[in-house]
């Protein structure tokens, strides 16, 4: 879905961001981007558990254990995934780079890449765009990173939020890149956020870990992830909190960040050539969570339930039909399925007359999908989105 | 993919097979499909697992219990799945109507369903187009048979061979429906074996799960089924063999009937808007059979490697990343992937100056993807098709 987004000028204390096109992308669009904290920040990270991952990976991984970093050098176009031993070495010269252009140790940079698997970095390149971006960085340049990390994304995904942090104001910025019509396969997922909450590097690793659980785990399911999926977290401590004892007293920054990371989600589900809607699947009363996610995953890939999205079409035929072979055990005659309010299957066939309301709230952009079992006290939600034109056409013939 | 099929006249001793048009389908298309056999056939079965089996599947499964049948009974257009108490007395009162027209017991015909889900069947419609489709069967009719049974499948598909049975030459025609560029959402998977051979009703049991376990649970995979798939195996015993005292006795048989059925899951792998291609994926070095399944699925499901396919496009990064992400696990480093003969993969990497050579095995309609895992034993194949037009044109821009 193509949309127009409103540019708002967008600052957190503490953070620099800048931008440059260097050549990686063929189309000669931006395609490294960079992060400059004015200290040290506190960092936490929530990483891919693909098998394959990618270089960038597995050195953010080493260089956000001791939880503190200063700058991120991302690029666009190349991966920097199943590159060996080279890829490797390239990721950690990529940091070496930013950091002697920023004045900071390396071990204070992490980096990360999305874009083509399999291609060596070119280094040459990327070392002439770092030089760039970082003379490029200024406060006011979240909007520039947003469209510099983009690849396939039809839209920039930007979203700030205000929250109060002990005494002080604090700001909550979220960024992230992906595109959510080919997930669960999806495109590179990264997401940023930036706080100038005072946060001690434990409170961050544990705010990524609940902003990746409360949303975009929901988006692409663990495992489902690609090579170099990556969601940091880092607090300048510009606000002037003082950092808190216990993690209730930063509940309200815990709420806001997830929140800010639901509008990224939906927002990622949103992109890409062919999705209209983002749906929720909230599938509740599975023996457990872990069989709730996977009737909520099936949903979620089944292509003939994303086309009815589409067309609008409360086919709980088709969602029966995925809930039944997703190969988690029920009673049929327990299970209910509803479109926001409206129940249109129950007892083991259809509810007579709730076809034209459920219908009426399938037209909207967002609209959840209930599925209730009736087995136990699992529950799991999932953000996905349609699937039109070629599908459509091929699947709306089938039901009439 | 349309194709031109020449329905070159096919009988096998002992069955007729019949067809009308009632009205099920709006399209005013043949809906309702019978066969008849002159003497009660030995009879085997295998039947979708899904959670909602649909009701002429557990009519089905009753009456193949005791080995004999003589008629079945088959409409299009309509499921007759999540239609509840009313479903099942359906199901019974199509057998009990087809047994009048034949002449025999109720208990000696099955009833089969494809098509919408969660209506009922028009029963006054389905009892004029079994009057009319038992008239017109005839020993030449299994074309008439083969286009009745279709929803959304573009084309018939229909298969035979012969092959030697003891002192005997027999026959086994194959005719199955189903739409494999939906897999594994597939529309409903019906497949049927006649065979003039002589058989015990245990040895046709046998043959029946023999035949699903070696071509179509490779393309729905166990679990991944509709609420309608089923497979029938009659055997007329026509031939005129000695029933064999052993299983080792037909094995030619079996080799024959398995052969068959990957004939008729190729056609459903090829048919459907947007598939070109029948891929076959094979996996090898599993820690289990369940292990590569896993990965044969993952691979199968994956959009970015299905365009990929369509393309001729041998992206190993998209198939290393599904491995990645499926959840089973493998050291990196002894992963292959080869493309028919080509290895493309190994080590880590991309293998250098591959890509021209698998690009051309791409080219063809029929290829395999090789992916050992060198973790184990296990192995598993599927049959999948490509994806196109839409998707390609977003994803296709994402290598190049």
């Amino acid at each position: 879905m193509k949309r127009v987004v409103r540019e708002t000028p967008i600052r957190v204390a503490g953070f620099r961001f800048g931008a440059s096109a260097c050549g990686i992308k063929p189309s000669r669009r931006a395609d490294c981007a960079v992060v400059v904290a004015d200290e040290p920040a506190a960092v936490g990270a929530v990483f891919t558990r693909n098998a394959f991952a990618a270089a960038p990976v597995r050195v953010g991984q080493e260089r956000v254990a001791d939880g503190r970093l200063q700058a991120l050098v991302v690029n666009s176009g190349n991966a920097n995934a199943c590159t060996g031993a080279r890829g490797l070495a390239d990721a950690r010269r990529s940091c070496r780079i930013m950091a002697e252009h920023v004045g900071i140790g390396h071990e204070l940079v992490a980096p990360l890449s999305t874009g083509v698997i399999g291609q060596p970095l070119p280094m040459a390149r990327l070392e002439r765009g770092i030089a760039r971006a970082v003379r490029d960085a200024t406060p006011g340049g979240a909007w520039r990173f947003a469209r510099a990390i983009r690849t396939t994304d039809a839209f920039s995904k930007v979203v700030h939020e205000r929250v109060r942090v002990g005494a002080r104001r604090a700001t909550v910025l979220g960024i992230a890149k992906g595109a959510g019509m080919i997930a669960p396969d999806m495109a590179t997922l990264l997401v940023f956020l930036f706080t100038d909450a005072a946060l001690s590097p434990a409170q961050a690793r544990w705010l990524a870990r609940e902003v990746g659980r409360g949303s975009f785990n929901e988006l692409s399911v663990d495992g489902d992830t690609s090579t170099n999926d990556s969601l940091y977290v880092l607090a300048s401590g510009r606000a002037g909190n003082r950092v808190a004892r216990s993690r209730d007293a930063l509940d309200g920054l815990r709420r806001t960040a997830v929140g800010v990371g639901e509008r990224l989600a939906r927002m990622v589900a949103l992109d890409g050539e062919g999705a209209t809607k983002a749906v929720e699947i909230d599938v509740t009363g599975a023996a457990s969570v872990a069989a709730a996610r996977r009737v909520a995953e099936t949903l979620s890939r089944s292509l003939l339930v994303k086309t009815a999205f589409h067309g609008a079409d409360p086919n709980w035929g088709r969602i029966a039909c995925a809930v039944g072979y997703s190969g988690v055990a029920f009673e049929p005659r327990k299970v209910s399925i509803a479109i926001d309010d409206v129940v249109v299957f129950r007892g083991g066939s259809g509810v007579a007359g709730a076809r034209a309301r459920a219908r009426r709230r399938m037209m909207r952009d967002e609209f959840c999908v209930r599925v209730r079992l009736g087995s136990g006290p699992g529950r799991a939600r999932m953000i996905t989105s349609d699937l039109s034109p070629a599908y459509v056409r091929f699947n709306s013939a089938y039901t009439t």
